[in-house]
Order: structure tokens, then C-alpha cells, then sequence
């Protein structure tokens, strides 16, 4: 039941970030419940200048895979920019590119995501891009040899779940890299949904950090995420307009 | 994280069936997977004439609760009628109460099923009545003496989900007795939805019994019911209309 | 494109309400716009005593047949009381039926709406009555002998349009009643979407009321009632999961 | 109650298209009970050559504006190209842009859409592009300088209605031009919907053509875009979780 990006194979399904949390130790207490495997994290100034930042020794400590991301970026030229000092700052050629010019809804730019895509391949970023759930830009992201999709659910910390739901679909029909829903999951049950569709995992964040219990709720997510692909793996019964029954007692009565 | 219903204790939240499962040796097994403790049952003719049934035999080396169903049952008085058969035939007084006399959509009769739940509860019954989502029904149901209610998610089997969300929503706020979601389940993710609002407990048998891999597939259910009591037990976020960033990124660039 | 009730023919689909109005002459022009020939109303001790009130001499001079209607009644007696009330104040026998015991959320009650038509049909009315939209209880309130049904959309003046379609779909299915889908109804959108499924009309109060230009609104349900009731006599095509072209010129291009 | 595109005034919000009607004279009858103004076609090779094509004087008679579609076009070289065939050969600069590399879901594509706007922009065309529900994309449409954006609410030929809503509030929020939405909408509730969120108006083809009367079915869509726009003018009211009582009942009878 496990899954690869570039070469490196996961079991858990759930990725998290690192923003929200109260504190350090609430982050690493959600972060060792949910048994992710592969955390995001934004690039602060303070990181680079004072050192003093306290999130990177507690994702140290507990051994996930580092994935930087450029959130705030709003050009293809900021985002490698970023790319380019947290590869230095956090030795990690992975990223996850986030682009988005809108400072309201935060919806990640087509254009530049691609174009920005295109420049850190060939600078050797294993990239992950977050992006709208359109088909064809999935594609075309896949193509210019990016290590998985980061579609959206619904905008960022909406909680309003898989909103895109028909277009998930289709990008996962016809994806060949991993599908990581991302934005938008608010609650288990939405990340359970996106791992039967067949997504490959789901990324977490705002979801766990606003809990009123961020530990039991990072627990809750872990085990959505196996319920969701296991169920996949099992095989999902279609849905049907009509009602069967599942007891068989009415040939008892109307034989009486 | 257990509940009652009428003074007993569960720590699953799943309650199954043993309907359209394809061989008792599946039946077994899922039932295993999916630590289920209380398994409804039709009963049927071969059970009381010949007593080669294969079921019960299994439900018994469980150590499963049982809780014979009335399928079938057009009106009150058929109910009753099967009723007090299966408190002879499996020695329980625990009762799924069902009325519905409609063959297509097996939809249930409020009428009658409130008239049988008072006719039940006067002869000792446990009665767990299987009904609309009719918050007003309920609270009428649970007021004659009903242990629990277990309104629908949407017609038998169709694997529909939690169609009736914004009336369960209501059930689960005015009840006092647990609310077991039965009807419609087909994915682990309803199964997890329906707990994250607030419900007891679900029962699912159809999207189980006809998974390409029944087990996993009742591991998957279990998994996503456990997922679902803790998200609700840990508070989920409300979903927002705008975006809301989880990363601190902007800052950032903006100072650059 | 007409239909009929008792006998009665219609050819407005849409049922209109006098609450909320901020004054009579805008209760009159709205209904005016609004093509309504059916209109519901609640009996206020005002009218009995003082006979001085604004709301029956608009409706008398717009000549719309009045439909009172037992809002507020909690049991069958009181529905009957007031519905006796009601024939001999405004010399009509045609009844809306509503019995809500629940003021928080004023869902009507399925055991004492079936009472009370029993009771009101054998007194010689006209019932309409307001109930669930649960399929089992409309058909026993059609063979009790009610003129029409009106199952609930979603809750009263919550404007969410039709949450309950899957059953109104069966509702439809099963009906030889007019079905006029009532509550819940928002947005001409909403009212076009209940006649397209192929119920006979809708009811709409609060969202022709509370709307900031009450007239215009009135007339934009006038058009959608008449949009989904043609759209349904003309057919429409089904749901698909896969995308087919409209236009052919890819064979066009193809051939350069 | 008019919009404008470019500089042109539309009375009607149905913007149709001439793809699968049964014969030129269902068309010309369906497009007449339409009210449309605009009115999309491909172009295609029959046309150039052999000037034999039954629909151009169909539309010529009616006096619609035409608005030449690049349907089947995968790339904006090819877009281009068509572009300026149909310029040549319909004698407007009017142009819906349609980039689609996947003939399955028949998707957009952002990247080269947005490439084929500016350089027709530049070339002097009124560009009306059809496009995911992208608000960032949109924007970036609209500083292309596009006419118009037309972003879809399901795929192509699905009927399935506004998938997309939540985006496309967002794009209707910030949108400086005209917002139309194409391709999903498969019944007159949808239309009316899209309209009553503010959008200026719709195109609707496969659901017009494809109805089992489609003249009725025109019509029928007509009005409904003139009940969703009306309905945005007067003022939707708000969803509320609770119900409010539409009738003033319940103090007379408390006070019996």
C-alpha cells in the first residue's frame, strides 16, 4: 500500500504543513499522530538570518522528508528565487511550487506555475506544484517532468472539501505521476473521499493546526487516510438510483 | 470514545450485516476486520424449520451482539409478529425495527414503525427503529421508549451518502438517545462524515458485502468510523468562504 | 401546460404566500407580478375579531382563490380547530394542512398530518397538506385522500433550495396527486429545478418577500415556474459522465 | 436589464451555438424561440469550399450577431489560424476561442489559450475565450484583453450543471468583463442559476439541441436566463441554517 514520488517510496498518505499550530510542541505532538512522512514548510527570513527559527529541530527530530515551499511567491522568477535559497538553507532539492499573485483567495497562476515548473526541473528541484484541478495543466505540468500534482480541493483553508471533485477525477484517470489533493480538506472524511477517487495522498494542514484538539485530529486524518485508500484498493461498490435490499426476509413473510 | 445504547457499552461504532455476502467463510472474516459488535439479521424461514442456517453459527463464534431485523415487514403488526419470533429463535430482545411496504425503494413507514415501536416497547422490546430523516419522527420515535434511532442517509444500497446531511444535522442536535445512521453508507468517507456531525454510530452492509474484497473492505470502514468519532471528539474547523493562508511566506517577499 | 387539484384547474405553477410583505400594496404588486392564482395565508385572530384586515381585500380584489392554511397548529386537534375556523371565516374549504409541534426549526409532523387529513378529508376539505418529503408518507396521505402533497424542499425561509431531490424524485415517481414542492425554495433557480424534476408547482413566500425588490422577484419566479415546467414537457437530455462536442471541427483541422 | 461586450449592447443573456440540431429548420425555429443575439459556430471545410452550407444563411436570417468558434483546435498556432480563416470568411472579428488538445473531456487549455488571446488581441479580434474556472486565469484573460471570459461549469456535453460555483463566484467577484458561462449547463435551472450568481449570461447548445423538443426546450431556457437575471437585479436573499416561520400563526393559537 505504499506509493513513490521521484524514487522515494511513502506509505503514509498524509502530508502536512507546518503553519498555525499554537506552538512547537503542539506541531510535534500533531505531527508524530498523524504518522506523515513528508511536511511542508514555508521559508521565513528568520530562518536564514537568526537561526532561532524553532520549527526546522522539531521536523529534524522526528525524521520526515523536508518539502520547502515558495508560498507567497506571485511570479515564476520569485518562486525559483525561493526555491533556489531554501535548497541552500534546508539542503533538499524538493519543493513544492506555490504561485499565487491573489493575496485574497490565494489561487495558484496557471501560467507562471508552468513556467516555473519548466525552470526548476532544469535546475534539478524535484517539484511538486500546486495548482488548480484542471486536467489539461495537470497534464502539461506532468510533461514537463514535474514528480506529482498538487490539485486543489477547494481554496486554501476553506475546509469546504473536494469541491473539484469531477475534475479530481479526471486528472487522476489520466495522471502518471502521484495526485496529492491539496487546499480545501477540512475534516477526515474529505481526505478519505480523495484516496477513494484514487488520489495518491492529500496535504493537511490547516485542518489539524485548528482543531480544538490538534493531536486527536491529526490521529483522525491518519486513520481517514488509510480508511480512503484502502478502500480503493478494495474496490468501492458503484452507486445505484435504485434501493436493494440487503436482508432477505421478504419471501419469508409472503410465504406465510 | 464508547456509547450506550440502553445501558450497554460499545467501543465500535460500526454496526454490519450479514446480507449479500458471498459465502459465510467472507461473511467471517469481514466481520473480523471490521470489530464490529452488533450485527443485524434477518431471520428466514430455513432458520426456524431446518436450523442449518450458516450465519448464526458464525455471529456466535464472533461473540457479536445480535439484532434481528424485521426486512420484510409491511406493517406494524407483521413486525411485531416477526418480532416476537426472533426473540424465541435467537434469544435476544434487542430488536432492528423495519416497516417498509414499498418493494422499490424499501423505503420506511412512519406511521406504522411509531405504531410498532409503542406495541415493542410495551412487550420489553430494544427497539432500534430504522426510519425517515425526519427530525420531528425521531424525537416521537425516542419519546415512546426507543433505545436509539437510526434514521437513513439515503435509500437502501444505493451507496448514495449522506443525502440527507441538513435533516441529520437536526436529529443529531435535539436527540437523546444515540443516532445510528443506517441506509446509503457506501464509502468509508460517509461512514467518517456521518460520525464527524455527531452521529453514534452507522450501519453499513451492502457497500461491505459487495467490495471486490469484502475484508479490507470492512477494515476500511472500520478505520474511517474510528476517524470520524475522534474528528468529532477533537472539533473540526468551520469551513470558511475565503481563503485563509496556512503559510507565513508573504511577509517575506513583500520585505524583500 | 395547465394542471389541476380537486378539479380545479390551474395554470400558474406557482403558490404564493402573504408573510413577511413589508405592506400590503407591496403583498399586492408582488403578487400581481407574480401570476400566482393560488395563495395560502394563516389566520390571525385579528381577522376573525376585528375584521380589519389589509391582507384579504388584496387578495379578494386580485381574485386569487385563497388556500388558508393551520400554521402554528401542533396537534391534529388544533390543525382541525383551526381549520374549521378558517372555512367558516373565509367560506372556502380548501386547506393547507400544517401541524409543526417544533418552533426552533417548524418541520411538520408526519403521525399528526396524517391524523388531521383523515380527520379533514371525512369533513368534507379540500387538504393540501405541508409534510416531509418522505415517499412512504406521501402515498398514504394521497390514499387518505389529500388533493395534493407538498413535501418540503429544505427547512422553512432556510432558502437552500431542493436538499431532498432524491426523494422529490420518488415522490414524483409515485404520485397520482399533484406534488407542489414547498419550503426551502430560495431562487428561481431552485423553483425551475422542482418543476423540471416534474412536480406540479411550488410554493415560495420568503424569498419573494425578504428579497430587496419583492415585485421584480415575484416576476422572476413567475419565469422560472414557467422555464422548468416547459423544460420538463420538452425533455431534457441526461446527465453524462464524458464530454461530447458540440461543434465539428476537429475533423476539420485533422484534415489539413 | 442589458450588458455589453465590446461596445455591444445584448438585451438577451442565452448566447447559443448550432452544433446537433436535427436539420437547419429545427435550428432556425429553436435559435428564434431562443431570443439569442449571439450565436457560435465552427467553421468548417464545407463552408470555405463548396459554399453549400445550410446554417450561415439560417443565422443571416435571423439577424444574430455570429460569434465563429476554433473548435478542435489544439494549439494556439492552429487557434490562430482558424481564427483568421473565419474572419475571412464570415466577414466579423468576433471570435470565441477554444483551445482543446484532449479530445476526450475536451478541456481548455490554459497556457495556450492565453497565448492564442494575446496574439489575437493583437491581430485586432474581439476575443471571448472559453476556459477552466480559473479565477487567477480569468484575471489574466481580462488584462489580455478579452472581450469576455467564459469559463465552464462542467465538461463539455455533460448537462451536469455548475460544478464550478464556488469559483465561479470568485471570477464573477473579480471580473471587470463580462462573465459567461459555457459548457455543463443541461437544463434552464442551471442557466438561471448562473445568472442569478451574476454572471452576464450563458451558452447553451447541447441541452437546446439534444432535447426531445427543442424549439419547446429554447424557450424554455429563455426564460429561465431572464428569471435568473431578473432575480440578481431584485436581490437574492440569504441561506439560514434555521428556519423562520413564513406564517404568524403560532400567537394565535397561544393565545386560545
Amino acid at each position: 500500500m505504499y506509493y513513490q514520488i521521484a524514487g522515494h517510496t511513502f506509505t503514509s498518505r498524509l502530508l502536512t504543513g507546518t503553519g498555525k499550530f499554537q506552538s512547537a510542541s503542539v506541531m510535534q505532538q500533531s505531527l508524530l499522530a498523524s504518522d506523515t512522512e513528508l511536511v511542508t514548510m514555508a521559508l521565513r527570513r528568520v530562518d536564514l538570518v537568526a537561526q532561532q527559527d524553532e520549527i526546522l529541530p522539531v521536523l529534524t527530530a522526528l525524521g520526515v522528508k523536508l518539502l520547502p515551499n515558495t508560498s507567497g511567491a506571485r511570479t515564476a522568477e520569485e518562486a525559483v528565487f525561493v526555491a533556489e535559497l531554501a535548497r541552500e538553507a534546508l539542503q533538499t532539492n524538493w519543493l513544492k511550487l506555490e504561485i499565487h499573485p491573489d493575496p485574497r483567495y490565494l489561487l495558484p497562476d496557471p501560467i507562471e506555475t508552468l513556467k516555473a515548473a519548466e525552470l526548476l526541473v532544469a535546475k534539478g528541484f524535484v517539484v511538486l506544484p500546486y495548482c488548480g484541478a484542471d486536467p489539461v495543466l495537470c497534464k502539461r505540468l506532468e510533461e514537463a517532468g514535474c514528480a506529482a500534482v498538487m490539485p486543489l480541493g477547494a481554496p486554501i483553508g476553506s475546509n469546504q472539501g473536494l469541491q473539484t471533485r469531477d475534475f479530481l477525477r479526471i486528472i487522476i484517470e489520466q495522471s502518471r505521476v502521484p495526485v496529492i489533493v491539496d487546499a480545501g480538506i477540512g475534516a477526515p472524511s474529505h481526505a478519505a473521499e480523495a484516496l477513494e477517487l484514487g488520489a495518491s495522498a492529500v496535504l493537511v494542514n490547516t485542518a489539524i493546526a485548528s482543531a480544538a484538539d490538534p493531536i486527536a485530529m491529526a490521529k483522525a486524518f491518519k486513520l481517514a487516510c488509510e480508511a480512503g485508500a484502502l478502500a480503493h484498493y478494495a474496490g468501492l461498490a458503484t452507486r445505484q438510483q435504485q434501493a436493494v435490499a440487503s436482508s432477505p426476509l421478504t419471501a419469508f413473510l409472503e410465504s406465510l
